[in-house]
């Protein structure tokens, strides 16, 4: 089982002494101001680094949840991005601000996750506009307004208002999202696509984390329902499985040929699934790939429907970098499209596509927006999914309103149009430059191999690590990817999440790295890497 | 099994309809333009009513989903709030939209469902205003928005910028929330019980329902642990303990006493529950009372957390209603003031409170923002349920930042200050005469008891249905109290929801109708109601 140390020590500080203040409370007692001694005291310990005070812990024999006695699928669940390595980079961010000079770098440089915002990307003009003026829809009429918006952005708020029932944007909406963004989303998606999309299709979500619970709660009854993954993998993927239940079924992708996707691959491992009694019945393809960066050609893609058609599994795709492509041989292609040009249609092969608006150059990742399209569901089935979708109600306004920005963004001819186009190419060619310059360093170090990003916002370099180092992180009963990332953190304040944490092929060892650091860093980061990764292996090298 | 008609026969209408296109397709077949006769096609078939073209259906005998091989549980789910007789409602609404006249009622009041929006309250001025400024701060610095924002809605923009790692209001935050905003609702409950709260205890969520899940998630292992559940219980709770698989206690409120929550009923419950071999974990307490309206006493809560201490039980508390009080005998008492008013300090309770920006007299339902406040879960617990939190990365930041100023609204002294109080209190004392008049309207109908709406949203009237309509409802299939809904529906365009949907003492009938239309619609609601009811009564004698 994994640790968040810095949140589970800090909270032992907090809960001792929140005990300590409680227990001597008599009955209504006057509340602590916030500058009593005690609350000073707490937050005198709240700063402190936390691994030191684990013998604090108050008592909670008396209570009665356990570690033991808890859903046992939710200790299995693993959820590796903000894992270990962030809980130790948040103590030592803690620890920098403290104490200023105390480690051999100045800042944490968060590789993490694809939160392209948290790395200083700014948003895109337009969507905020437009999103402002939904939430405080009284100064549309204003003269003032004019002057601080453009006027795209104001009719298309006006636009949006109109599609709300009562122009309400803090109502609840229809389950499924408000039906005029759908319609928006939709008519988006046909272009992408040269095939209609139906705005009945679309449930909106809050990201498109959701989406994946709800699909993975539909599919598996029991721990004998598999699911394909590729391997490596999200590992929302592995964690929705393990919380509803059911079996991850690992196919390996191909580092050799770029992260391939192999057919025999799939026909191989189905088998072996088959064979132990698992009922396998979906096939999840991250496209382009998280953590691997690849992006799938048309040809492979037909493959890859033909063999869930054969097979009669569904297809779960997850498309969420689609606008993350940075080399020009590849291209995005959806999965509906290029089933419906197979000529499969509604009723041939059951399909989901995820989105979100977390990806893409706009990285809107703390609006949790994202929605996924449903196909080849019997109606039956519909309505089980739309019930789903009703007991949390709806998902939330300005990400349902910021999904249908993204699928109809400003055109040639609005007055958005060109400082929009311009930060979309600002952004989108800087990751293409961050992660070519990334990749080839990568590729320099001793032992490090590394698959070019063809889209999706990461790298994920293979390490050869010398036996020594797996040793010594036997020792330290910690997996060798993680013990090189450790070693990686504390000595230049990097932070990249442990191939382990995605699964990998066994015996193989890597870190998923993104490229989102600002431009200007990239070279720093680069020599701070190669300096530690020289030492390292000059230690490890045995 | 409950059936949402209008959505399943549009999506039979629309798959038919794509289904076509897509099977005449032949592979690399060019785009549909939108204006394309198939599409003007679909278009007419979407807008038709719906429930005569179930012929069309079509047929996924081919695709490998279907209604008896998804997860059991998600069947056995059910969400009544979003059910039946909405569906209903909204294949009226079109056609009433479609042909004007051609029912005796000439729009729908959806009165099912807690979303004052929806029914034209407008949102709070200086909550809307922070947030148009956090979604697009550029404008903060200019001249013009002096002119269109309060100044303190401006310098509330500000320090909660301050409190977002890089003003980032577009990235992931901390899993649990933004510090920030933690603090700040931390001391809002503070200030609110006389007991400190800690933001460490603090997990921000997409509205209440996804805490709630949360918990079920960690406390439900197998089908023979149990939540006890009030009855009548908001479907959320229901709903929630199917799809985890667990065990929904009953324990009846008693209505003689105004929904009165008696000790020796839980203790008689449990000892039940016991005996069947369930393993009781929690106790759900909803207060404000939903569907029921009513507030606990102080002294009630205080046996009520003795009962949990002693039983070893888990206290759940739905404290979305705080905000919602309208009568002067009552007042709202947090379950975390009432245990530490006690004596009872951190590990010797465990409890959980649920609170939403949803209701409150704000009634923000569409932006999702919510949290629960932990106490009382060991460290190693508390680090399952931080990872359950990170595995849907966060909650979304504008449902984060309304949650931090609904707990800490505009003071004395502030420019908003006034016109804050005056859109507040108008909110609140409209609905406490709503709920005064429509009480006294239900009251006043034949076979018609209607305890008061203490707090929260709604009335749950009980209805003395005569034999003759219970026996007509049988005839029907379908439960009494849904029966008169439908009648009610189809008669008036009033949405109510039928007792059946948030379970009752069996053989007794009730309907839940929110408190939230317009107040100048109130009269002719009740002129509606009564004549309706007149009407049934006369039919239904017998």
């Amino acid at each position: 089982m994994r640790r968040f140390i810095s949140h589970k020590t800090i909270n032992l500080i907090s809960k001792t002494t929140t005990s300590t203040i409680s227990s001597s409370s008599s009955p209504n007692s006057p509340s602590l101001s916030p500058n009593s001694p005690l609350n000073s005291l707490l937050r005198f310990f709240s700063a402190l680094p936390a691994y030191s005070l684990d013998s604090m812990a108050s008592d909670y024999s008396a209570t009665p949840i356990t570690i033991d006695n808890i859903n046992p699928k939710v200790l299995k669940c693993e959820y590796a991005v903000r894992g270990e390595i962030v809980s130790i980079a948040q103590t030592l961010q803690q620890s920098l601000k403290d104490n200023p000079g105390s480690h051999p770098f100045d800042e944490i440089l968060y590789c993490n996750i694809g939160n392209p915002q948290a790395l200083a990307q700014q948003p895109i003009t337009f969507f905020r506009e437009v999103l402002a003026l939904c939430d405080h829809p009284s100064i549309l009429d204003k003269s003032e307004t004019q002057g601080l918006f453009s006027a795209d952005a104001i009719e298309r708020a006006f636009q949006i208002l109109e599609q709300i029932p009562g122009r309400a944007t803090g109502a609840y909406s229809h389950s499924q999202g408000i039906k005029g963004l759908r319609d928006t989303i939709a008519s988006g998606m046909g272009a992408r696509d040269g095939f209609p999309a139906d705005p009945n299709d679309l449930f909106l979500t809050d990201g498109a984390s959701p989406a994946v619970h709800m699909m993975m709660q539909l599919l598996i009854r029991s721990e004998n329902d598999g699911i394909l993954c590729p391997i490596p993998q999200y590992p929302l993927y592995s964690a929705s499985i393990a919380l509803h239940g059911g079996t991850l079924v690992p196919y390996y992708l191909d580092e050799q040929t770029g992260w391939g996707l192999e057919i025999s691959e799939l026909e191989h491992q189905l088998k072996t699934a088959k064979s132990k009694g698992i009922d396998v019945r979906a096939l999840v393809v991250i496209n382009p790939g998280n953590p691997t960066g690849q992006v799938l050609g048309e040809a492979n893609q037909r493959e890859i429907v033909e063999f869930c058609k054969k097979e009669g599994l569904v297809l779960l795709a997850d498309e969420v970098y689609q606008e993350n492509v940075y080399v020009p041989d590849k291209k995005f292609h959806s999965f509906k499209k290029v089933s419906r040009s197979m000529g499969y249609g509604e009723t041939d092969i059951t399909l989901v596509s995820f989105q979100s608006v977390s990806k893409g150059f706009y990285g809107e990742c703390g609006k949790r927006g994202g929605y996924m399209e449903i196909t080849g569901f019997s109606p039956e089935v519909r309505e089980q999914i739309y019930k789903l979708a009703s007991v949390n109600l709806c998902s939330n306004i300005s990400g349902q309103i910021l999904a249908s920005l993204i699928m109809s963004p400003p055109k040639v001819g609005d007055e958005s149009y060109e400082s929009f186009s311009a930060e979309k190419e600002a952004i989108l060619s800087s990751l293409a430059r961050r992660a070519k310059t990334l990749e080839d360093a990568l590729n320099s170090l001793e032992g490090v191999t590394c698959n070019r990003a063809e889209g999706a916002m990461y790298l994920f370099p293979c390490i050869n690590l010398p036996d020594k180092a797996i040793k010594a992180a036997e020792a330290a009963k910690t997996a060798p990817d993680a013990f090189y990332a450790k070693h990686l953190l504390n000595a230049t304040g990097i932070v990249v999440v442990p191939g382990s944490g995605f699964r990998q092929v066994p015996g193989t060892w890597h870190f998923r790295c993104t490229i989102l650091p600002q431009e200007e860093k990239i070279p720093a980061i680069v020599s701070r890497l190669t300096e530690f990764h020289k030492k390292f292996m000059d230690e490890f090298r045995g």
